[in-house]
């Protein structure tokens, strides 16, 4: 089974920017704790700050791989492209939020995401990331 | 340990009412598959479709046992009194929605309850509540 | 034929309150009219001022019995929950309001309850209430 | 007892157009179905797609007949001017429609009729006409 | 000097029509006070119920009279076509309201015709309109 | 002299909810205090989380006490139908919130039961409800 | 092949109105350059102030004719019943602008006709004319 | 017969500031024109920025002069409390406005003082005051 | 124990304007009545019409006395300057309101000073004064 | 002549993705369709998910060929920087979209691109490039 | 080179109110430090509560020195009438904020005064007026 | 000293994109200006018309030079990932902007970038970046 997990804007300087909200641990050393955690699943990473980039990525596997996991970071609340992009391909899309959207600013209320996701989960963290994993282990 | 599941409005009708947005299994026969696959944990479950019942309920366990599920179904989006309860107690709530709330009516795009929850996790169908559940077993 | 009426909240106090508006009949009083004027029909009442409790009669009767017809007071503006019941029930619901609903406060222009209703009839005082049974006699 | 019918615009299409919201009976065949049901009653009727002509024919009988059933179509949702004049006349006027108006577009969820309508009655198909002609019969 | 007064619809049912509001003077007997104070300027009168034919009037005095005094009553919260006419046309026009719409119902509050207008007068009964002459009269 | 403060959803839980807003003082503690400090009152107690077992309290007591207190909490901003309830009755009620309001989340800031109430005391802690009995005592 | 043109409120004025916005040709002038352009097709032209009348005329060719190009000027901001009416009708049916309405008045950026349209043309002066009839001809 | 006019901020610059809006005559010159065209009238003029002056003034003469003519300026889209003045007291007060406020920015387009004013008079320049003058003369 | 009394605008009328809503009594014979009820508290008193007065006085005592009234009338609604200056002085200010805010038009709703207050008391008439006296006897 | 054909995110897919909403023919297919039937025109293509990219392009060409069509697919509704870069260049941008994006979600509704383009064509499914190329061929 | 500072409403209190915004240095003291710093500049300073007292300084200023420096503090927010003095007058004016306005309340973010400033400064503290001074030195 | 200027999608085309908004000069000549004026700090330059890019240019240097100067053109109205690195970095960022963003279209009156900025600039012509130099030298 092959996941590929895809985190968006600002999301490698995980560890570094507001620990406060955030956690201190980097997104790689919790990535060998996944990978430790599921030695079944071939899990991918993909990191880009950069909109279209994130869309072409979601492109190049949306029709052949098992599961993807796609925390869109600041994208989610405006972008209708990669939305776009979500609804346009096959392979399952679960959306994750380390923090809970709903609790911080008002424009990071929207999602343009969900509606067309397999399913979300937020407000736990990093392990959002884990359950999103078990989500696509049905 | 031990979990209880509250189930808001409607959700005794599962299995009967709008088959083609939540199933045709009822909610009784999936908790005793939820129970064989988590033999450790003490299930509990308890339904109401009366707003101040789920308040008293969360206030009877929210003080002694490890882990609530919520899904408040209609009061989601309506209800201050379930959501300031949710704030009240001290037991981690998980919120869980069977449908993705954000790709259906406008009105249900709001959950007053979200930023209040220990995490929040929806769309995934009865399968949402297992998600809960393990995301209660850190 | 049997035929089902549930009051909410303050129909209770009928001919007693707010007489400008809703006239000085009780509903009791009007009940009888309507029994004798529809001899054929057999005629149930329920009131109850707890939301929830209007869910349960829903469920209990949504399955088995020819029609009901629905004054959900001030729920009709703001209980989704109530909505989402007469959604999952087979039975038609007629929505009756006393009064214009949308010549009073701008918070009673809304129904949730009309987009899942077999129909909608208000503003002919307690003589929506024959209006609706006539509905049902197609 | 007299009582003139008054459809708005597009509804002389009856019959033809989207039969799935409106059903495939022509007005004229079904006005005959209703002044059988209703012999004692002399029952007028009145087609226009211009909105000035239904507040024409709303000015010539609206002092000296027994009542209005109105359905104005497109303009129940955009015209203060026929609002304007159910209110200016002295006939009592009763609001139809033959779909439920608030379970379509947002824009069709809005009446300016309403507030000056005698009552209002929607969602009943063309059986809404016979409880409007049964609400003129008290 | 030539002046064309246009009223739009349910004003010719001044006097008769919600006294309270607009008082009891027909609009043909005030119109004779008015020509009997301005001897000197031809005062033109047209009243229609119907959007476009205030339209087609506007357009054919529109490059050759004095001046126009338009009350379009319920259009003019409500028509960009007439608005536009009055754009279109090189006479200056002036809008009146019998009553001050800005204290009644809130979507009278908008006039699309105002900001084409010569000027705007309102809220002076129907001497609004002898002081849209004086107004003509630099 | 009678009076009956009614208290709504989760103030049951005071002196042990939030208690940076509420206090740490259980209300039965505070109610013998103003027992002691108005002896001449007969002063009654009712705390429900039910919405409408509020609704049935307010009618039973209604017609036929002096006073009534309401801190109707969560329902406060939305409840229409307690609101009516409010309105429908003869005896004067008293709107109190511990906190202020205004102050917190916006969905706080409107209250449906100010505009019925015989006048609202807010944020000065439960030193509101003394406040609220001075103000019967006129 | 038979296309008929119908032009909205005050596009009679064209050439005469507003210059700088709509151009200095008439728009009969035009309808020649166009018909010797498309020899081959029956280009018919109809143009009224009235909503009603376009309306009426959409009933009447609208069942019969090969294409229908709708410039409905300022109703198309604010006509619920034309545009039921192009929904109703089976002729497809295009529409133009000459000015590109998302560049003016907010008020002029919605159209209701949009969605029921075979599709759009807008800002290309009267060339939007010669495009539409492009449309027409796959 | 005695008249006051009350000018408010920023229009002791007329003649001075932005002439493409508000022209280039001051007012003291245009009040000598007025003085002189209604010689039995004894006009008074205050201009003030200072909002509660306005409001001392209004107090000052409200009850014992013929009529006010009132020009806010900027007040008039911000100033509940000089609305209030103006209802508080019994001489009738005119509203006046140089330019039309609602051909400008959007948040000129509220007046909180016309609901109050004895009738509104816009658009037409200084000419606005002579009509304002006029419309005290009945 | 001294205590200051700010009114702002209009409130000096009391008595004299609209006495159906504000009572027929003027505040300085309240005043008489209230200082005898608290014969062992320095009650002063300051009234003013404009916004920066009401400021300048909320600076000079709002340092060194022991409690503030503040009834800021119209100014309640769109004042931030007076909100920031209740702010930003250490001695305790209680909003009072003679009516109740909330039941009357809608942009009096909002009050931009209770989120600074110590606490507010409104629609108890006069009595709203003698209320935040005792608030502030705690 | 020559002519650049900008498509934007997600149009990579054409006839993979969404066949119901987009058609099954890809855009290179189609483009030689173009090419065949406008052999003196230079067309060329350029394809790009990434926003800024897009920008890049219409600055590349933007001064020095004939026409730019540009479908902006999900950017339309949200990407300011594009809208101002079609504002910045010389040669004229025809705006395209294969639906009617009026049909839509809400969101898709707006056009950033609209304002500042040549003309905009819109919901004739591919043959919208068709109409954009002979818009250009004046 | 002759230059003003305004300040408004409650900045007199700078160095005592909300220092964890504002600072605790006095404006007196900073005014002070710049006035070393800009050795060959007068720098007038001017602080009022009032805010006709702001326009009326603005007015005589405002034609015959070389920069004013604005801080319009609350007044900011609500008041057209000093942007509409600030658009009148020719001496450019600087609009500063010593915190960032766009990172508090809501009310805060919209400024009146910037669409007619020379340019706007905020968020740098104090050092906002000295960057304000090099403004004005090009 | 190290400072880093990021200029965003469009403002390569200074000095030639619509001169009357941005003014006539290169972005590169005004650098060069700046440099001599400074000549102490090292002045670093980078603009991109990719989102991403921008954000990948914060994160390189956001940790380890002395400023940032940011001008995110159409990006500061839309980008939420833009704002999140604005706010993860360590290193103060200077917001500006040439024009004022308050003066021109609605949809440009919100920045993301403020409330995490420094402090902003805006409305001073390419002097708003000397401006920004300036806030960093204190």
């Amino acid at each position: 089974m092959k996941i590929l997990i895809i985190n968006g804007p600002n999301l490698n300087l995980l560890g570094v920017r507001e620990k406060s909200i955030y956690g201190d641990q980097s997104f790689e050393t919790y990535l060998e704790e996944l990978r430790q955690r599921f030695p079944d699943i071939v899990l991918d990473y993909f990191q880009s700050n950069v909109e279209g980039e994130i869309i072409n990525k979601l492109h190049e596997v949306g029709f052949n791989i098992d599961g993807i996991i796609l925390n869109a970071g600041g994208y989610t609340h405006t972008s209708v492209a990669i939305a776009d992009a979500v609804k346009a391909i096959k392979v399952p899309v679960v959306e994750v939020h380390i923090s809970n959207i709903l609790a911080r600013e008002e424009y990071r209320h929207i999602s343009f995401i969900s509606p067309n996701a397999f399913g979300s989960i937020m407000g736990f963290g990093l392990d959002s990331y884990r359950l999103a994993i078990e989500s696509l282990l049905v």
